[in-house]
């Protein structure tokens, strides 16, 4: 694949990230261990585009942390917040949406 | 909805333009024709979007396009080239395997 292909098809994936990140934190979770789930996923997202994402739907309300410090180092953990269950659930709506009109539009494609 | 879930919305349509764009244009057609087909199939896209981004394809050897001078003004139409319906099978195979990806995700969402 060229860099031109990988450019669409990065593009095709971004807006996909942060559906998945609220849909997996509806479940508490650390930051890494989001990263490490959303690649198991087929999300190819790595840590400096996922931990500033955290950091912007934090401050949007969308996810809620916390810190554990159970640890001698501690850790913040995300949470989705009501109203990021909301958008979640607009955004998968919004996905079927244009799933079923791409699925028009292919046709025969293979 | 307010502005912020309208950008996380818009984000996640973003991606998509380019797929549908050279799917319908496998059947050559007018920049204006594709725009309101696009509308009409729930791809929410302006003129301002569009046209340049049929320019950039074009210049990626992704689309091709003709002059119809058959009209005292003439108008360029675009076809989708070898190359492009090869992209557009990637995509459409990506996005199948980011939907099923996210149809894990979302579990009992609604």
């Amino acid at each position: 694949m060229n860099d031109k292909d990988a450019a669409h098809l990065q593009e095709l994936r971004r807006g996909t990230v942060v559906l998945a990140s609220l849909l997996v934190l509806r479940t508490p979770g650390y930051g890494y261990a989001l990263l490490d789930q959303l690649e198991r996923a087929g999300f190819e997202v790595g840590g400096d585009t996922l931990y500033p994402l955290l950091r912007r739907l934090e401050s949007q309300g969308l996810l809620v942390s916390e810190w554990n410090t159970d640890d001698a180092r501690p850790r913040k953990f995300y949470r989705t917040s009501d109203e990021g269950v909301a958008l979640a659930t607009r955004l998968a709506a919004d996905w079927d949406r244009l799933t079923e009109s791409l699925h028009d539009l292919r046709g025969d494609l293979s």
